[in-house]
């Protein structure tokens, strides 16, 4: 059965940046017919017997992208938030006390239910025991590639980085069938994994075509690591032993060279542009104005909620226009289109998904995400990108499709509770040493 | 009767910054009787007949004060956001338009509404008819200062500046003896007024010990005129004249030399930091940290809904996080507890109202916030100031109550429907030049 959207400002973000207002999106089980204004409505004996929905003058915007998060580490959100070496003294000690499995599976089905109700879609993901990620994931019905983190020094699911690689592998052919998900080796760092794991990693994601993803000149002793090993930066090192390439999908990408973002360019590289996890970690701010001159392909990610604490796309767009208009002095600089563009159809290239989803056109997957106007702070509206970008919060999504399921309806989950994501999350935590600093 | 609210964190922001989890409030009338750990709840018998609210382990602080805004300006909200040069091409324009009394008076209506339904329950408003302002914020019943601007080249109300400034004579005589609502003259700039302009204000608000409001070092072109005309500062020529003084808030200081803080201290006048607004504007981020080491006093500002877009402090909250922590380069600069100080109790004493509001403690006005843990973006919670901060947005706030009384129920206004609020002033809008760009 056909189902309609109507009375909405449909935001396609198509090649043309069309706006239809007031528009309509027709879709047939996965996959988006038509949309366009509700003048060109296509005449009832054609969707006779469809299921028409009212979006009440909401505005109806492409399901957004997260391209860099860590799904598992919920149970971490605001543990030690001003901490000054929060890593070596929660994040760390805790990971290796209290993650497993289980764990992962919990707060994974936790994090896909918090992003859906925010208008999320698509995720790449990038912890452990990242099957259960995939499981959670795929059960919660989003859009998302599980990243199998590999590190040298071994973590809490494999002690040897090949066994992690190995496990990465399996995943990504388990998946490799599957409408929504699929999966990818993710070395955790360019600084924490030997040359010969970035190799093998990038082997595997190169040959499935899947993200290679990997914390890119994020970290002061990173950059330093290769200025004194190596006289390079992270980016040239990357590029040296081979691994940067259009499948990798850089994250963070803070301290950048003029050559840095050259390489980028050149090699095909993506950037997960993660402007609240920076900024609240004191990291300094990317150079997205250079990267988008230059056509580098950006998209944004909330990083983990032991990091950035929201999962929303919402937040970040709104941090990513304060941000760097005030870094380039210059209001008129990185406007509202833009922004939207990096949160839905940017992201989706960045994955190598942008003819599945990303924006409202037919033939594309239904993944749609309707925020509605109704709300104290979304009146007036003069631009729907304005009042996407600085009006709106998490909490306006008012429905969520992926796939043409509608997955969040009035605010709220369609398929589970929230409170049972939260209560088996809850339950678990209880058992580990997270009980210890927990006050709610 | 007595009213109980139990089972919530309080955080009080008292002197000791004590918090009581799980705890209660006890207020009578418009008075905070006793707070304090359940453990401490007064025996039955001495709060039988008492209402009890069960607070759901909600955070439970004090209403936050937002010390800088103009709040006629609803209708301007999201019109030319990423135009260079905005205030030319769409405020002024406009405002001499299609701002008249009535206008004032439907928006400010609705942005004490929208504040409300965020949680701030104190404003220092800045706009022009504050008499209309006064009268819509009594109404909404929320703590409010009317600050009728004056400027020298005249404005929608008054062509004479002195003309203004009698006009907000008239205002702070009328509400003198009013519980919840007061006004002050609040001069726009001080590169447009004139010196006897400001000094007419300033001894008017001197005289009643009401806010003297002023935009401080917040452009360019100020801070040009200053040093070719005077080879001063802002701050500096304020001194000169007489006008820094304990009355004196200044909005934005954004452009601070050291010797500008030091005047700013000795004169005991407090700041007005608009984060979102100035950042969004391209405009820079003024020294917090310097001022806050120096004890100015600091409280947090919105700007007006055409400047910061959302009223809300909560996301001026986390703004000010990452950009104090990325100015400095300090994840652990700027802490969670410091930020909700600013939105609270230092708001509550920059407007010299610390013995009325800011904080819950026996004694004050009953003027709190209800912030529920329940939404997937509230877990879990460490400390409820990182809550606050890094996790929280206005959505999540459940109740609020201004001297006692509950105006925000389960998110909603209790007194007055908010969709009253819109179409009154969409109505009005639309007899105006707004219709023009209106989309929605």
């Amino acid at each position: 059965m056909k189902t309609v959207i109507i009375n909405v400002i449909v935001v396609t973000m198509n090649e043309a940046r069309e706006i239809h207002n007031p528009g309509f999106v027709m879709f047939e089980k996965d996959t988006i017919l038509a949309t366009g204004p509700m003048k060109d409505l296509p005449k009832e004996e054609n969707v006779s017997g469809a299921h028409f929905i009212d979006g009440k003058n909401g505005i109806l915007m492409p399901g957004m992208v997260n391209l860099h998060t860590h799904m598992g580490m919920i149970p971490f959100r605001g543990l030690g938030d001003d901490c000054k070496d929060r890593l070596r003294v929660f994040l760390l000690p805790m990971e290796n006390k209290a993650m497993d499995q289980e764990m992962v599976y919990l707060s994974t089905r936790y994090a896909a239910g918090e992003m859906l109700l925010s208008g999320v879609t698509s995720v790449l993901d990038m912890y452990y025991y990242e099957e259960e990620a995939a499981k959670a994931m795929d059960e919660m019905g989003m859009r998302g590639i599980a990243g199998q983190t590999v590190m040298n020094e071994g973590a809490c699911d494999f002690s040897d980085p090949f066994d992690a690689i190995a496990y990465g592998e399996r995943l990504i052919k388990k998946y490799a069938a599957h409408p929504r998900i699929s999966a990818c080796v993710a070395p955790h760092g360019t600084s924490t994994c030997s040359k010969e794991v970035l190799l093998a990693a990038y082997q595997a994601d190169a040959s499935y075509q899947v993200p290679f993803t990997i914390h890119t000149a994020e970290m002061d002793y990173e950059m330093e690591y290769f200025r004194k090993d190596y006289g390079m930066t992270p980016v040239q090192y990357l590029d040296s032993i081979g691994v940067l390439g259009e499948v990798t999908v850089a994250a963070h990408c803070i301290h950048m060279t003029e050559e840095d973002l050259l390489l980028l360019k050149k090699s095909g590289a993506k950037v997960a542009h993660c402007i609240g996890s920076n900024t609240k970690a004191a990291k300094g701010v990317a150079p997205v104005t250079n990267m988008l001159e230059k056509e580098i392909p950006v998209g944004l990610g909330t990083d983990g909620p032991a990091s950035g604490n929201t999962l929303d796309l919402l937040t970040q767009m709104k941090l990513c226009a304060d941000f760097h208009k005030n870094e380039t002095k210059d209001r008129s600089a990185f406007p509202a289109e833009i922004i939207v563009s990096l949160a839905t159809i940017q992201g989706a290239k960045a994955l190598g998904l942008d003819a599945v989803t990303g924006s409202i056109e037919p033939g594309k997957q239904a993944d749609m995400v309707l925020v509605e106007t109704g709300s104290a702070n979304m009146f007036p509206v003069y631009d729907p990108y304005s009042a996407l970008v600085y009006s709106a919060n998490p909490s306006n999504v008012e429905a969520v499709y992926v796939a043409g399921e509608c997955l969040v309806k009035d605010k709220s989950l369609v398929n589970v509770e929230l409170n049972e994501l939260r209560d088996s999350l809850i339950q678990k935590m209880k058992k580990t040493e997270f009980r210890k600093y927990m006050v709610l």
